[in-house]
């Protein structure tokens, strides 16, 4: 993809949308097109807000529709420009089934199209998307040119639990084996302090007021040479209530590989630049607005609104991170 | 509006929205949040593409499932933070009313809500839209705060000719006395050259290449003291094929009413620098991609898609338009 100038990639980001607030397609499109991205985005779902709210309206779509609009697209020569595919949460199984397909598809077209999966399936040790997914994920790997699974995915997905830095890079290393996609990002993992290199420890493992406890991000790469490139990422985390931080996780990564296409590392270190400052604005404002720190899922909607990510107002560090932070480490691994 | 920072600005945005391409809410999204406004975006339709190619797939929303959508916003407290809503191209005689009772409803809780409102129904003298679309339009206009038709619609609002500019000024003055809107702007209004006043002729009444006929955009404004403000403003026009440039005018006329909250005419003057600075850009790529210059319909997708609006691609001049252009000008009437 690197041949092309910025202005020629075009993104075909599938994902949920929010008539308020910013998740899914919400949260991926705007950085995307502030970075000069043309973005195509299939909304698999309407809803008046996300499912953190108390209530909300909307539908969804079924994998028939989907596939209407792939044919759309596919009958006016609309796909063929595609440089990547982007996908979020995909709560359906025969939606995902029918995006595979698609993928499988604009491959055969462009060769080099850059399939971006961020294979959602649950968090914290939960899964909540029905359990057919899982296997259906696997597969997707195959067609998967990146991956950004978190730690309870990357676990899912390779059935290797991880606690500590040993068995996370073993996780990795096995889902290339089995998976085929040569670039892994795990984008939370949580590990014990004592186990973390010396060169990303920012805090001296001490927890300060908006750091209660650092988190990391992990890299893994298949080199053009067959090794395999590992890198840690620390970052402060900040006590809060946050939705579509993966999204926009995601969606940067799209951007990122391509300023870095050689170090996937690199890339993501520049994602994390980004996504932390998006959060801490998106923390500050929550402070200011809430009656006090908020974790877990608030009960009062407007409490739930006032923790929308600050992605419009965070506009300057999608565009120009600070890449200088002291809290923000790499080192290989 | 104006005691509010311009973060502070949160859009409602009905219209619709196409997978591929520029047009409804995909024209005016980026914009408006490039500017730093948040945008609520309702999608009335999700098409793969937009109407002008051969053919499309997709869905309608009825007015019972956009009506449920605001029904959501309301019940998480979501919809009364709303500065203003943005309506687009609305086909739907049972959306546009529902659209016309929620307005209503959002002034009630927020009075200095405003409400811009285009009034797609046709243009070059063929209507689009049902006929019964008229009279709601008409009604709506006592609901509207800036309305922003094209000839053809101002005629059909008001039941006057437009032949020259003593015309167009009554046809404006006629929709202040009978809808009610304090601010109007006649999108584009063909005027025969002897009619203009000298200082907005830039050509000397002659067509060049890029300039095949000079166009108009007509403001009128009702003052503090009930006196009434027009403005003429002429710009380039390029030979070309289309579409999404009314709802890019209308998204940049939410923003600039802001930066020039007691002129309009100098509000519309800075959205024509923008829209125009973005058509050329297409104007330059459609000449670029396609094998000839097109107007009207072209038969080929491909012809169609090179055609789309080159917006992410023109962001600059939605930031920063170049207000001194010497084939833009402005003068009283």
């Amino acid at each position: 993809m690197t041949d092309l100038a910025p202005e020629q990639y075009r993104v075909l980001s599938i994902q949920s949308h929010m008539v308020s607030g910013y998740c899914g397609n919400k949260a991926a499109t705007f950085p995307l097109q502030t970075l000069g991205y043309d973005v195509d985005v299939l909304n698999t779902v309407q809803f008046s807000n996300h499912t953190g709210y108390p209530s909300w309206t909307g539908e969804r779509l079924d994998a028939a529709k989907v596939q209407q609009l792939f044919d759309g697209l596919e009958t006016n020569g609309l796909d063929k420009e595609y440089t990547h595919v982007l996908t979020g949460y995909i709560g359906n199984v025969d939606i995902l089934k029918t995006i595979e397909n698609q993928v499988k598809k604009l491959k055969e077209k462009r060769p080099n199209l850059i399939f971006v999966c961020d294979p959602v399936m649950g968090d914290n040790g939960r899964l909540y998307v029905s359990p057919e997914i899982v296997p259906l994920y696997r597969e997707i790997l195959t067609v998967a040119d990146v991956i950004t699974p978190n730690q309870f995915e990357t676990e899912t997905l390779s059935g290797i639990k991880i606690t500590d830095l040993a068995s996370a890079k073993l996780a990795a290393m096995k889902l290339h084996e089995e998976g085929g996609a040569k670039r892994i990002v795990i984008t939370t993992l949580t590990l014990p302090s004592d186990q973390v290199p010396t060169a990303v420890r920012s805090d001296n493992g001490k927890a300060t007021l908006d750091q209660p406890q650092p988190l990391y991000c992990m890299t893994s790469q298949v080199s053009d040479d067959g090794s395999i490139l590992q890198h840690l990422i620390s970052f402060p985390t900040f006590e809060g209530y946050f939705t579509g931080t993966g999204d926009l996780f995601s969606a940067m990564t799209v951007a990122r590989l391509q300023d870095y296409p050689h170090s996937l590392a690199h890339a993501i270190y520049k994602v994390v630049c980004t996504v932390n400052a998006i959060t801490r604005l998106t923390w500050e404002h929550q402070r200011k607005n809430t009656r006090r720190a908020i974790s877990g899922k608030p009960a009062d909607p407007n409490n739930v609104h006032a923790c929308e990510l600050r992605l419009i107002q965070g506009r300057k560090h999608i565009e120009h991170p600070d890449m200088t932070s002291s809290t923000i480490l790499m080192t290989d691994i």
